[in-house]
This record gives structure tokens, C-alpha cells and sequence, in this order.
């Protein structure tokens, strides 16, 4: 089995955005705002546009099961208010929620949440347990800067982000860290600021001690790690320069890494560099980069052709296919159970 | 001959860290400030301070010549308006000249600007010719984020960096991209600004069409280019999405990396996707990272090893130690031929 932990729905259709385009237009003034209920999209929509694009491009490639959330660069917490931001969660994870009911073998939801500049995280739980509870959420969205590339937000080791933590715990579910569009133009939105923030992250947890906190609690960087794995013995020498463990006991019990890096000498980078139990296949499709490359004559994220060329014996391969991804989503693993019986 | 572009004199008499501590403590009142001259440091300790460190290490690990700029992390351009980064530059660019008049076989200058947030970029030309015309200075540090972490400058595109462009393309010399310490506790300086600043930079020239205007503009991204050739295949990827020529053609003529990259797989990966010619010997020694590797027990930033032992032809070799560090810092192959001659 193949289970990709890093689809969003970047093919909803065109109602949303233009929803969405309403709500942003009417942020500064609530009652300009769109209802809810003004939202009409149908199942055969949802149909249409997840058979067209993920489940089509799934079979082809020969994934199973994809961990499904609202699209990244849409959740632009840092518009509006936590009110803006709380009812467009709500829009979009009902969504994905009704994609992993209409294709029930295919996908699993994971929550955005409502986040806000400036707004404390515990005002996101409400929609976290809805998502869990009801919509069968099994990891969630956290942007560690909800500004858009202001970075106003505290380290992820900071204090203010233990609620949300407290409730990953409980629940035993996974974040991934991803942050959404830049506002700011020195960070371009996929090429710079994704992967800046998983750098950054990484690093944030590095000199961090938060593992002690939460010795369960588990993150998913995306993008194969940002610049991570590339500078693995730089982070390795800033342990040591920063008197903590290595980061194999410091971090890699906590921390896994995504294989959503498009091209071979990445992905057989990260192979050789991370060990195989942090690692989680993921091709972010459809992304950031929707292209063939040239140079292969295959999408740059059909990742699958990446890890099925990289130096991993078939065992390995079936843990970074699917074998890790039940162990760092436990409740993936039980809906998984629960389908099979 | 072997010729590390990227070194910065991190290794200064104390007496310079002190007259900073003043100059800071007295960033919002210049007549408190402490005087040039106040700042005494004789040519003995100049010579101990890089006998001891930098130059025992070249000695020891065979690198012949190095291109020597300030301390990256003391640039502090968010500190004080433009006279305080004006005097710091000056005082600064001094020490590194004073350093290659006294190894005139081991150093010749790079220049630091005294760049300040919010001041346009002209302002630095003078110091920049200063460097150039009586240091010998053979290229330039350029800040792409002087507000330390804030990102507030525009991106490198942009006309605003144009007067600085200008004096380059007449000097014919380089420019290394490299921020200094970060005043955001979300980005470790380090771990995370440099390398964040290294990517950034990159996407902003891929988004560009910055050497349609400047064709021999030449920019060196530090730290292997952050995390860019571990994403090659997403930047290439996105050079086609933003319908830009490919990489190759788009930015190889004017963009290079050097090879600060911290353990073997890391340089394997940077040596096998970014071409030879694009490639400059760097070590940033002594730097952010200057312990030894358990794992190999050498230094972490002993890239010369890296080098040895990458999947390259003696020739290529060569050009990655100094062939394409002659050609893309003509004035230090002029410097080098009259000092030989």
C-alpha cells in the first residue's frame, strides 16, 4: 500500500474561490460578507474535479490513499480576522472532509486550522476537534507564521503554541508544519517561503527543548525538509555548537520529513542522509510544480519514480510508503483497520 | 593553487567586539559614540589573531589564498542609522585591508557596505569604491535584508539596488549575497536566516529578468546556494511554470554557489546537479560551524575534503578551487598576475 501524507485540494471548484474573493473583499466589514450557505457546491463537483486530477494522476502513478487537506496557499490566515479565518476552515475542511466520504478508499482529511495574526491558538481547538471527532481528521495544518511572511508569530518552541500541542497529544495526531502565501515580496510563495519555513522550523526546534514537553508529540516537515537535509551536517555541527543531543535523540524521535523534492539527486539525498524511520512518502500533488520535466519525461512530483530509483531495499521502501506513516498517524492506521474489516 | 572565496575575519582582537558594544550602546546619540581612533590595534595582534586561526587552517589543510570580508554575523545593518553601518563599514573594511597588506600572499579584501534599512543603496558606493580603489578590494558582501530578519528591503530585482549594480558591472566585480544576524527569534541566524536568504535570494533573480539588464552582473550565493540545489528539480520546475528560459540559460551565466556545505552528501548532491562552472571553492572557515564532525573527525567546515572525495575530474577539480574563481573575480586574477610577476 502507498499512502501519500501530502495532497491538498488545490482543484476545488471555481465556487470556492470566488467565495473566497467575496469574504476577502469584505474582511474589513462583516456585514458585506458572503453566508455560508451562499456556497453551493455538488457531490458530482467534488467528483468531477478529484477523479480528473488527484485520484486519475493517483492510479496512474500507483498510489493508494492520500492524507487530504484544504490547499496551502489558500489558507491566508493572515487575512482578515480570526472570525475570516475561522469561517473559511470551516468552508474548506467541510470539503475535504465530503472528498474523503465520496472516494472513502482514497483519501483521509487532515484539518487546516483557523489561525489569526496575533490571535491565541486555543481559539483553533473548537474546529481541530470538530475536524477529528467528526470529520475523521488524522493530523492537521500548522502554519508556524499565520502573518504570511512577516514572521510575527513566536518560535514553535514558544509557549504560545502548547494548546495546540496539548490537543495533538491527547488526540495523537500529527502537524505538519506549512505555512501559506507570502505577502512579502522578498519570499516567493512556493519557491522560497515553503521552504524557508521548513528551515526555519527545523532549526526552531533544534535549539529548542520542546520534546522534553511533549516527548509524544510528532511534526511532519514538508518539502523534504526545506534546506535540512542538504546542510544535515550543518545542523549536526550547530548541535554540538548549541550543547544539545544529537539529533537523532534530540529531534528524530519527534520529527519526520516528507519526500515531496522533484528530482532524483534530492530524493536520493534525503535517503541516504535521514534515517528511513523519519521518512514519509509525499508528492504534494497537485502543487507547486504541475510540469513535466524535461529532462525525465515524468511530472517533477510523481515522486513514487524518485523513491523506487533511491537506494532502499524493498523493506525500507514499504516504510517510507506507508509502514511510517501508520506509526506517525495512528488514527490513519485505525481508519485503515476499520476499512479493512 | 587553491582559492576559498568565502572567509570573514570572525577571529578579530577583542578591542573591536568592544568599541562595537560602545558604538551600539550609543546608536541613538552620536555624541556618545566612541571615536575611530579610540579603536587601537597594532599589527601584532592582527597578525597572532590570523596566524592562530584562519592561516594555521589554510596551512594545515592546503588552501592557498582566501577572500577575506568582515564578519558576516557583525554587520548588524539594523543597528543605528547609516553614519553608525557608515563608521562600523569603515572600521571593519580597515582590518580585512590591514589583514591582506600583512599576508598579502594569504588575504586580499572583500568589502562590507554600510548599508541601513530604509537608506537607499547609493549611499554606499563611496565605501565601496574606497575598498575597490585603495584596498584592493576584489569584490563585495551584499545584504539583501539590512533590516536583520525583518525583510522590509525590496527584493534584488529591483531597481532599488540598481546604483549598486552599476558600480559592480563597472568594477567588474562580484558580489556574494549574505545577510548578517537576525533579529527575528523565528530564523537562528546561522541555522536558518543565512540559508532562508541564500534561497530567497535565488527565487527572486529566477522570478526576475535582472541580467537581461545587467548581463555581467555577477552574484556568489553563499552555503551552497541554501536550499537550491537540493530543490534544483522544483526551481526548475517553477523557472517553467513562470515561463522564464530555463536555469541554465536564465541565471548560470550570472549566478554562483560556493561550496560551504557541511558533510560529504551535501557536496555530492551540490557537485552533481549545478554545473563545474558554476561552482567556487568556500569554506566560510572559521565560521558558524567550527566544531569537529564525530562522524569523520575532521572539521565540519574542512570542504576541501568534500572536494577531494566528489565525483569530479582533477580538471574539474581545479576549476572549482580556482579556475572559476579567476574568471568570475577578475580583479583577484589581476591581483594574483601582478603578484606573480
Amino acid at each position: 500500500m502507498i499512502i501519500d501524507i501530502h495532497g491538498h485540494y488545490t482543484t476545488a471548484p471555481k465556487a470556492l474561490e470566488r467565495w473566497r474573493t467575496l469574504q476577502i473583499a469584505a474582511a474589513g466589514d462583516p456585514s458585506r460578507s458572503p453566508k455560508v450557505s451562499e456556497l453551493v457546491i455538488s457531490d458530482d463537483e467534488i467528483r468531477e474535479t478529484i477523479e480528473q486530477n488527484q485520484l486519475a494522476l493517483m492510479r496512474e502513478r500507483g498510489c493508494d490513499l492520500t492524507v487530504f487537506s484544504p490547499r496551502a496557499s489558500f489558507m491566508a490566515h493572515h487575512v482578515g480576522d480570526f472570525a475570516v479565518s475561522s469561517t473559511w476552515a470551516a468552508v474548506c475542511n467541510e470539503l475535504c472532509y465530503r472528498v474523503s466520504e465520496l472516494f472513502p478508499d482514497h483519501f483521509v482529511p487532515a484539518a487546516m486550522l483557523p489561525q489569526s495574526p496575533g490571535v491565541a491558538p486555543d481559539t483553533c481547538i473548537p474546529e481541530l476537534v470538530k475536524c477529528v471527532e467528526q470529520y475523521g481528521a488524522v493530523a492537521l495544518n500548522l502554519n508556524p507564521d499565520p502573518s504570511g511572511g512577516q514572521w510575527t508569530a513566536p518560535p514553535l518552541t514558544d509557549r504560545h503554541w502548547y494548546p495546540i500541542y496539548e490537543k495533538m497529544v491527547e488526540f495523537d495526531i500529527p502537524a505538519m508544519i506549512h505555512v501559506s502565501t507570502s505577502t512579502n515580496a522578498c519570499f516567493h510563495t512556493t519557491g522560497a517561503h515553503y521552504i524557508n519555513a521548513d528551515t526555519s522550523a527545523f532549526m526552531q526546534l533544534l535549539q529548542g527543548d520542546l520534546f522534553n514537553d511533549f516527548p509524544t508529540l510528532r511534526f511532519v516537515i514538508p518539502h523534504g525538509g526545506g534546506a535540512v537535509p542538504y546542510h544535515w551536517g550543518r545542523y549536526r555541527g550547530l548541535a554540538r555548537a548549541l550543547d544539545k543531543p544529537q539529533l537523532k535523540q534530540h529531534l528524530l524521535n519527534n520529527v519526520f520529513f516528507d519526500t515531496c523534492v522533484y528530482h532524483q539527486p534530492g530524493i536520493d539525498l534525503l535517503t541516504k542522509v535521514v534515517p528511513v524511520a523519519n521518512l514519509l512518502f509525499g508528492s504534494e500533488m497537485i502543487g507547486a510544480v504541475r510540469g513535466i520535466d524535461p529532462e525525465t519525461g515524468h511530472h517533477f512530483d510523481d515522486t513514487k519514480r524518485y523513491i523506487e530509483a533511491a537506494a532502499l531495499t524493498p523493506a525500507e521502501r514499504q516504510q517510507v510508503y506507508c509502514g511510517n506513516a501508520r506509526r506517525v498517524y495512528p488514527r490513519l492506521a485505525r481508519t485503515l483497520e476499520r476499512k479493512r474489516s
